[in-house]
This record gives structure tokens, C-alpha cells and sequence, in this order.
């Protein structure tokens, strides 16, 4: 039998699959889109095809993200924090343990404080303020016109010093990027100060969720390599970034369906007569 | 003799001509650009031609606005509080006075709180939010691909409800205009929504001042008369929009140049044996 979580973003839509003992079989990511319902359901239906698993061997699918009320194919819905709580936990297993976890989504970041057993104990969001999530990366990249993707490689071939971003507001930075490549900075420099001024508003929010000895950073932008080592700085301590870093979310719903689904049945089996 | 008031913002140079009484002679808006420095020289140089007047006939020149430190042919600078005072002041007696003046530049939006002499005794700035300053009305324009002179039109073209618009942040409230868009609002009623917004957002501003009984609107925006409706909506009370209200701070900035040149002159005098 098997699990699994879809976690349905603003960007992209992330789904996972847990066997029978909750181990992550396969994961797959695509873009949100304009129909975020079908693409959704389409998502699922592909990890079930390439995975050889059959609608009826999946004993639940639990939705969780902005978009998870709309997927009616879920047995039910759950909050991304719960979710992210559970697959960080889980995956941070093979890393001793994790304390804090800070993820950047699309339009909003996140840090979550867990305690030993792996319960959100304290918690803290911005999504009023698009400086400092994933868009302000996004706003960025297109105003240097550079892929998401090479925002790492361009970071890391920073030769002078980072350039300094005043601008606490992604609309102001946007000018204030392109005042800065008008007046002959390197698109690294100017890289590294936007991983910079993101990795300092992100500190600060984890600040406020007592930070943990290890602290996982999951989400999109934990791919983004520039980034990584930027927060490192900002926060004075080496990141776990689990494999698959956009998907743990996704794997901790259907670790989190797994475990609805064995105390349902565990009841059941009480009531037998 | 003549006084010349400079306003050099990040959108628009502005210049304003007082003769010897201080009456406004006449006054001009032009583009800020990209090498600002020549164009206030050019904006100054045409204000005097087109009056007739040479420059030695031009005893003091003020410069106020971001750029005021970079416009050497200035014989000194002033904040543009002080200027925006001293201009709204002498403007609003021809109202029965002005107690409060908001101010909505191309990246800023100001309250001041005036005493019956016309000297600030409060303030309120933002300028760390596009959010609620004329920035975002651009942004929004350009969205709605709606020139920003036609905004006023739009408004008072509205037949429902305005649209509501939850994003506090302009960067969001970006995807949610383009959302409104697609899902067939109508932009009259989604240009309602973005003026109710600001609106609120002024409003919560002004009030950081205390609000007195006559209030007057300058800045760019004032033109807008969509964006006047929304605001006196929002402050419960109609508002003192001066005749050229791009200009009420460099006709300030000229009339504290003949003050100080005034008193420069006293004192002179005092001084002669
Ligand atoms: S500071 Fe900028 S990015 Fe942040 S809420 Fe304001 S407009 Fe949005």
C-alpha cells in the first residue's frame, strides 16, 4: 500500500509517495499554472503512472498548500506548517535531528520551531512582504535577466565584494538593480547582495523562532546554492538541505496520511466484534 | 527681483518663480531622466527664458527633493518638509489656512502637521514601502496598461462595487490585479479598488500627524482626481488640491530663498557703517 501528500503551491505543485513503512518511493514538481485543479490532478495521476502504482494500492492522499481545499481527490487537507513539520523531521532523521526549519516558498517564508518528537512548538510567517520570499528572487532574476537557476553559479563567481542593496522593498530593490547594472556593477556582485538581503530578512525571521542547533532549509529556493551559503553567513551555522529540498512539504503529508489512515484502521479493528 | 525654488525628485524636476512679493510667476514639471544633474540645470534654464528673466535679475536660488545636493547652480538646500511647509502654507490662505499636508511623491508619502504659522510640528514619512505611494500607482497603471493621466477617468467610470484588493504589498497586489483581469473585472472598478487602497493606506499615515480640519493634497498624484475622491472618502473630509500641485514644494523652496535673502540683506545693512 502506499501514501501520498501534494502539496499545491503558488509556483509549483509538489507530490510525493510513502510505501507502507512511510519511505519516500518517488517525488515529481511541476509549475502551478493557471488551472491549478487539473494540473494538479494531472501531477498526481503521472507519479502513480511512471511509479507503477494503481489508484486502489494508495490507502490516502492528504492535500495541503494554498490550493489544497480545490483538490477533491484528497481524503483530506492539512496546513502546510504541520506538513513541512512532519517531512522535515522525518527527512532531518539522517542528520541527527532537526530543530528550526526555515522554507522559502513562492509568496511567503516560513520558520518553524520542532520539538524532539518532531511537533511544531512555535512558528512564524511573513506573507504580507514579497521582499524577502521566493518573488523577490523571481522580480530579481528577470530584472538581471538571468534563469532562476543559474542564480547559484552567478553568486559563486562573485570577485569583489557583494553589492549592497539599500532598499528594504522589492519594488524599490528592482530600481535599485537596475541603477546598480547601469552603473557597471557585475550581475555575481549584484547577485550575492540580493542573496544577501534575502538571507538577512529570513535570519531575522528565524531569530523570532529561537534558532536550533540544526536547522533544515527546504522549499525551491534551498536549490538555489548562492542562497544557501548566504543564509550559512546570516545565520552563523551550516544548513541541512535535505535531497529534493521542493518536495518535503509534499512527503510530509503523505507521512501524515499514513498515520491518519493506521489509526483509522487500528479503531476499526477495535470495534470488530 | 526673483526667487527660484528647485524640487529635484526621483520622476519629476520641479521649478517655481516668486517675484520680489513672493506671488507665484509661473512654474514648470519636467522629467527627472537619467542624468538629472543636466536637466535641472535645463528645467532652470528654460523657466527663465520663457519669463524673460536673466539670472542676475535672480537674487536666490533654493534646491530641495533627493537630488537637491548635486545641484551646484543652487545657492543652498532645505529638506523638502520644509519646503513642502512653507509652500502648502502659503498656498492654503487663499483657503483659510491649511493644517495638515500629505504629500504623495514618485517614492514617498509624507504627512506634515503645520502650526498656525506655518512651521512643522509633526511628521510622518513612509519611504519603505512602494505600497502606498505613487510607485505603486505606476506599477498599477502599467499593469492595467492604463496611462497614469487617464487613472482619474477610470474611477468615475465605475458601476459596481470596486474591486477589493487584499495584497498590502505592491509586488502582490501586482498578481492580484493581473487576477482581477483575467477573471473579467472590470478595470474601472479594479482602478477603484487600487485608489481605495492607497487611500487607506494615506489615510493611516495622515492620521500618525493628528488631522486637522483643513487638509491639503500636493504632489503628482493630486492631478489624479480618482485617487482625491478615494482619499477624501478614506480621511472623512474634503480635501484643499492647490492648482498645480507638482509644484507647491518648489514654489516653497523659492519662497524660503527670499526669506533667507531677506534676512541676508538686514543684516547687511545693519552691518554698513
Ligand atoms: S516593502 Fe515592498 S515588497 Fe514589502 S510590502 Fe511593501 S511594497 Fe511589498
Amino acid at each position: 500500500s502506499f501514501y501520498i501528500g501534494i502539496d499545491i503551491g503558488s509556483t509549483a505543485i509538489k507530490v510525493a509517495l510513502a510505501d507502507a513503512d512511510g519511505e519516500k518511493v518517488a517525488s515529481r514538481v511541476d509549475p502551478t499554472g493557471a488551472d491549478f485543479r487539473a494540473n494538479a490532478v494531472r501531477s498526481f495521476e503521472r507519479l502513480m503512472t511512471d511509479n507503477g502504482v494503481r489508484r486502489r494500492e494508495v490507502r490516502y492522499i492528504l492535500a495541503t498548500g494554498y490550493g489544497r481545499r480545490l483538490f477533491r481527490e484528497a481524503d483530506d487537507s492539512m496546513s502546510e506548517i504541520t506538513a513541512n513539520a512532519v517531512g522535515a523531521h522525518r527527512v532531518g532523521q539522517a542528520y541527527g535531528g532537526v530543530a528550526t526549519v526555515i522554507n522559502i516558498g513562492g509568496q511567503d517564508t516560513k520558520a518553524i520551531g520542532l520539538d524532539d518528537d518532531g511537533h511544531v512548538n512555535k512558528f512564524a510567517m511573513n506573507d504580507k512582504c514579497a521582499a524577502g520570499t521566493g518573488r523577490f528572487l523571481d522580480v530579481a532574476a528577470r530584472n538581471l535577466e538571468i534563469g532562476l537557476k543559474e542564480l547559484g553559479d552567478y553568486h559563486h563567481r562573485v570577485q569583489g565584494m557583494p553589492a549592497t542593496l539599500n532598499s528594504t522593498c522589492a519594488v524599490f530593490a528592482e530600481s535599485e538593480i537596475i541603477g546598480l547594472l547601469a552603473t557597471g556593477h557585475g550581475k555575481p556582485e549584484i547577485v550575492a547582495g540580493i542573496h544577501a538581503a534575502i538571507a538577512k530578512r529570513t535570519a531575522r525571521l528565524a531569530r523570532r523562532v529561537g534558532l536550533g542547533e540544526r536547522v533544515l532549509f527546504d522549499g525551491g529556493p534551498a536549490l538555489n546554492t548562492g542562497l544557501v551559503a548566504a543564509l550559512e553567513e546570516a545565520l552563523m551555522r551550516e544548513l541541512i538541505i535535505p535531497p529534493e529540498p521542493q518536495t518535503v512539504t509534499a512527503y510530509g503529508a503523505a507521512l501524515l496520511g499514513r498515520d491518519i489512515d493506521r489509526s483509522e484502521r487500528a479503531l476499526a479493528e477495535e470495534e470488530l466484534p
